[in-house]
């Protein structure tokens, strides 16, 4: 894992976030628990040159309008200019005619880092539907989302992230599966928002698969923790209070050995 | 109570919520701890496909702007075309000449199947000020409360939901009077429009007056056990997230057994 | 302190805040901690019919667009028409053209009875740099903070609130010192934003530099209260909570006996 936390908590990168108001706040304080430090633009007038000054970009399309669509497409061309890592979390992609323009417009438009989605939404860009792809959207096959991962990877050269019971996450070539996390997680408003943003520091310390990898460690980890932190009147609220805490004692050490990561073919 | 947080639990409806930023995190992590699954999206260029999949549709004034209110307008309209129950809230009716527009709109142009505000607010939306209700509104008599839920609901043929020291939820024709409930609920942001999400959850369980008046009574329950969770230095922070925490493990026979409530006439 | 916070919590002033969304929930339910009642409305055909029925008014630059700073403009015209005080938080001032473009029409537009921001934000306004006011942006040199202040606080005829490790309160003749607050609240997001809808709170009760170095002393002091509140688990975002709550709880009394201010030349 090669001290990225260390890496975040050094550098302090600072993390564009156009992001859904929904679980802006939680994404930015994770962001702070982790060490790097947010920054929420989301005007078209602004938005390249505050990614500009930004160590990565990350591009949410929850709550998405116009005007924030506009935003990320200047922002995330900018970024793709000066090198900094994007990623893009496809919410809802495929579940409007106004996400499907909108996603395809950012796939055509940026060249993503990583792309970090639920199986629905990963299948959607990839151009599979749970058919084509053999997959029961029920049980969320892992194994089908490595398919998914690795075609929609190679298609665009990105990592793909694809949030599950189990987590996936490929670069085309190379392909982990994760079994950190706790089922409490999909109780929480966020936790996929939350990743992303995570992802985005994590990209920040370093550009890579692995890098991918460690963030969703990182994210799993701390959703244990937190669960298993909770009394018996605790439930999703303060759940959710105790996975940014974890985050913020988190070391390198601890993911380190926390992780529960092997590399699949 | 009909087994309703059972069948929210087990069925997991879709919950449309166009609302305001301010308090939708919380909504939505309301709704993920009845059971159900919150969607917030507010693009007119999408909400009629949103709704379209959804069971049930939470419009919430707070923070209104010309686009939400035209993703309101085009929501509202997709539900009513489909019987996907539409619930309003209100927030601030009556305050300004373009929330006074808007109300009147939405009320013109979509059937609501419940209706849910403080005194002010649904005094105005039935046309009546606490002079012509006869309504101390420092004292939010529950009384006049009932008038103005019965005149309104006989108007519109909805549910109104009146919060206050004392709830009322009203058909036109049955009434209940509900006094669960607790007085920090008042000094927690978005109490209100948390009502009106669990209401949309149990409208999409059950689409009644009675499943109104349960939502109420959840609600109200939930509040007692927060402040009774509460530890000397906890505020109205900690509260709510104990409201959540509350909601997460409330069941039906809970509901059932705390629920205060009495058909009056 | 003069019983600031008796005086917020037997008028509950209302305090119209156009804020960022990413905290606009934390805001709201700190200002509702501290006795006061939030409104929180940004649309511009609104802006200014909500401000003359509030008892002051909150201008938040963060996630500033077009829209909102229309609404600003319209709110802090009719705030300044009818003698209401107002605040601005020049979040990211000097960060873009947009945002230098903005800052600059609401100064020329609007009469300020208080700014409130970090060094960095402060110096832009007041047309200083880091090098001409001679501070290292990294120590965050008080003295240096104090030189900016009172430049700006004459230039504005306003107070201005400094915020750093040391925070500087002045309205070019007094100037105080404030040495309360914890390093753990700059990883929570929104402390800032917090620290500005309080100070909203307190000028409602009394638009004086005094109003403006109590609010931030009961930030501070929420700010340690919260810190040493915190468990070896707890994290940024417990101990937001706890900050809340500790506003919650505070009084007077306390507020007088925690204060760390002195006026400095």
């Amino acid at each position: 894992m090669h001290s990225l936390l260390h890496k975040i908590r050094t550098c302090q990168p600072l993390i564009h976030c156009i992001t859904n108001y929904v679980t802006a706040n939680d994404c930015a304080n994770l962001l702070l628990a982790c060490g790097a430090r947010p920054v929420m633009a989301d005007a078209p007038e602004e938005a390249a040159e505050i990614t500009a000054a930004a160590q990565a970009l990350v591009l949410n399309m929850g709550t998405l309008s116009r005007s924030r669509l506009d935003a990320m497409l200047c922002a995330g061309i900018a970024a793709n200019r000066r090198g900094i890592p994007v990623l893009l979390d496809p919410v809802g992609a495929g579940g409007s005619a106004f996400r499907r323009e909108a996603s395809a417009q950012l796939l055509e438009q940026i060249r993503f880092s990583a792309i970090r989605g639920n199986l629905s939404e990963m299948l959607f860009l990839a151009g599979l539907t749970p058919e084509t792809a053999g997959v029961d959207s029920l049980t969320e096959d892992t194994a089908q989302a490595a398919v998914c991962g690795r075609t929609l990877a190679q298609k665009l050269g990105t990592t793909c992230i694809i949030s599950g019971t189990e987590d996936i996450v490929t670069d085309g070539i190379r392909t982990f599966r994760i079994r950190n996390g706790h089922p409490v997680m999909k109780q929480i408003t966020g936790a996929g928002c939350m990743l992303s943003a995570l992802t985005g520091a994590f990209l920040a310390a370093e550009n890579s698969v692995e890098s991918c990898a460690a963030a969703v460690c990182a994210m799993g980890l701390a959703g244990s923790a937190a669960a298993s932190r909770m009394s018996a009147p605790d439930g999703n609220a303060s759940c959710r209070n105790y996975l940014i805490d974890a985050v913020f004692h988190m070391t390198d050490m601890q993911l380190e050995e926390g992780a529960i990561l092997e590399a699949i073919t």
